[in-house]
């Protein structure tokens, strides 16, 4: 008896997933790989007749996907993505006792828990590979291949849409906006960003390793969140001029006892492996207590790797492979207490924009010396484009506490005539 | 009931196994993630009577390692290495229908593909994730997290002893034979070093991983093989010179469909991602046709990273997670024909010691002319420490044979005052 798949959703990651089951050649290996036929026997999409250049001939249209969940199979693929009808099919899946393998960030980091307590209740597969990080195998190598370790940190390159904006604006001096617009004729972001950019898909992300890694409730609500869409060019020229690189990182660790998630734009030693993590890329580091410091690279997005990943997914299905969704069955997921972002210690970038007069470095530091801030390195400069004045500020690790209410102390002097933009640096990545 | 593991062997390998099978809060871990009792049950090992700071109080001793294997187990862990009574255990474990877990390449690169039918007659796990890489779960990636991937080429450093002992050439300056010695005394090094630096324990590796990859036999005696001992200081420095970093690399690919396993060390352009791992990490760089690049990075030795995969094997054997141990079933394997490494086209590092005289460049560039060996750069320099004349030549891209016709012809004239050294150039890393 072959394995019965079925999918609803034929964006590029659902052709994907189709040219890979359609594929003899794969067909085969997959056969070999499992001892299992496996069949793609049912499809649903909203339109039938769009021309989508993949073999949907030996497989049975639905125009109502719920039908398609409905019928005799025995993996469902989900690729819409969101949460919203795809919430319900995946629910109705796994209500009717069929695995379910899913590429879906949102859904996962919404309503995770719900979903894996409903397929450990019916004895089926949860699967997500391809949720975080496209095509690299991290969920699996956290849950089986690490899975003697206790993993106390994370650090992630997560969104491809992010990193591929930062490395045209590190390379070229072109500015955010501009890069986003080139970005989405080439398909490398959407025409509406705000997912991306706003570092809310790279949080998704973030939440879901975190559950895995530390063994605690998925908590995306919780996640400190800044995006990248303020960075400017100017703040990507001091970067460099100091040999750093801006990068949208993601940081989960279990800081004192409380869970600390952070995504938000930092600058890197440009000399750090992160650094390196160019394009769309994705990188993930994760520090386990046998393991050490073990770091995975690959393409975080796009058809081929997401579909890979889902297609692993039916592979361990079809192999009857399992393992928890989250690890450890989800009753014992921990619920921990959350780290307050205030209490945040590190390096901060600060950029103040001053009017140029006599005695401005002097009033910015007296500032700073009354919260107890120590300075690494203080530079003013003219930057000709602009014509502004800024004093860019690196300083010593400091609680964030400090240096948010110094950058209020700054806002209240005549000299400096905007809000001083602030950005962390995360100068060890030996973790 | 408990899963029963007996270990023979407790070298620093073993005794990690131990460490993690006999602490509570792991136990406790692995419990919740097999929701299955680990127990380790049986030990053996040479000396009963070596203190070892690990707690042997609830395992039963067996001055005899058959006795072990032959006692009421579920898992058989293997930690002696070699391919010598490691060998005869392994056998006689599968034999008796017990599951096995091993870090021993050597072991599988010679007897691996007669030890796996075994295992598939008897209907038990045989595994050895351990076994590359250390920490890294690059088997686990290859046979199921890459799974739907054709995989193309494989690039990495396998060694860490030699890695270690490059990276202190190149950033200390002392010459290989000193470093061998530090190396030895912290430990970094056997005592008898050979398996290490003549690159036989790095051709093990990759001789598992390309039979992974691609479906092939493992072919361990058709790996082309040059180790590091030859290394010169000198060469590292002109290496550090025209921006590159001498490593010991282990590629594999299916070339004009023949199979190509080659381990040599080689100059790598020093902004490459493989030129940054230093010290006793490990790199695995994988093409495959649906994930595009990727790569893993950690600690390829030790005895956390190991004890962390052979556990990570046993709790996927407690899970009741199965794979082929090759990825398909033994039988499938593919006998391919072996890539002539005369055809081997790169770029190559030539230094010619020479004597000081007028128109010796004229002399070489001849003969490499009359071969058609295009030269990318020529070098002529003087070392004060050796007061040797040498000329080195970087080359464009030619087959080997010419560059191996043309050392020859070097010889020949009395210019040239000993052989040449020969090392390759891997200028490419967009695999």
């Amino acid at each position: 008896m072959p394995i019965k798949i079925g999918i609803v959703g034929l964006g590029n990651v659902g052709k994907g997933v189709v040219r890979l089951l359609t594929n003899q050649n794969k067909l085969e290996l997959f056969e070999h790989r499992t001892l299992k036929k496996l069949q793609l026997v049912g499809i649903s999409a909203r339109d039938k007749t769009k021309h989508r250049e993949v073999d949907l001939s030996n497989s049975k249209w639905f125009d109502n996907p719920a039908d398609l969940v409905a019928s005799d199979i025995d993996i469902f693929v989900e690729t819409i993505g969101g949460d919203g009808i795809a919430y319900e099919l995946v629910r109705k899946a796994l209500e009717s006792k069929k695995h379910v393998v899913t590429a879906n960030k949102a859904l996962i980091a919404s309503k995770g828990i719900e979903l894996v307590e409903l397929a450990e209740k019916n004895g089926v597969s949860f699967k997500f590979e391809a949720a975080v990080a496209g095509g690299i195998p991290i969920i699996k190598a956290i849950k089986e291949g690490l899975a003697a370790n206790n993993i106390s940190k994370i650090i992630g390159i997560l969104n491809g849409t992010c990193n591929y904006i930062l490395s045209q604006m590190h390379e070229t001096g072109k500015d955010f906006w501009e890069v986003l617009n080139e970005a989405q004729m080439l398909g490398y972001a959407e025409s509406e960003p705000s997912l991306d950019i706003d570092g809310i898909d790279t949080a998704h992300k973030l939440s879901i390793l975190s559950s895995l890694a530390f063994g605690t409730m998925i908590n995306f609500p919780n996640v400190h969140i800044e995006g990248i869409r303020d960075i400017s060019i100017l703040d990507i020229k001091y970067a460099k001029e100091f040999g750093y690189v801006v990068k949208l990182l993601a940081i989960a660790k279990i800081d004192d006892g409380k869970l600390k998630q952070t995504v938000y734009p930092a600058f890197v030693p440009e000399k750090d492996a992160i650094a390196s993590i160019s394009g769309v890329n994705n990188i993930v580091m994760l520090d386990g207590d046998y393991i050490g410091q073990i770091s995975f690279v690959g393409r975080g997005a796009g058809t081929g790797p997401t579909a890979s990943a889902i297609v692993s997914d039916i592979l361990d299905i079809a192999t009857g492979r399992n393992s928890n969704p989250f690890g450890v069955t989800s009753t014992i997921l921990e619920e921990k207490e959350i780290f307050d972002i205030n209490h945040h210690i590190g390096s901060y970038y600060l950029r103040v924009p001053v009017i140029d007069k006599v005695g401005v470095i002097a009033e910015i530091s007296d500032i700073l010396r009354d919260r107890e801030i120590s300075i690494a390195g203080i530079w003013q400069k003219l930057y000709q484009e602009t014509k502004d004045i800024q004093v860019v500020i690196i300083t010593h690790p400091v609680k964030e506490l400090a240096i948010r209410a110094a950058i209020e102390d700054l806002c209240s002097i005549t000299s400096v005539t905007a809000i001083p933009k602030l950005i962390r640096v995360e100068n060890s990545f030996d973790i």
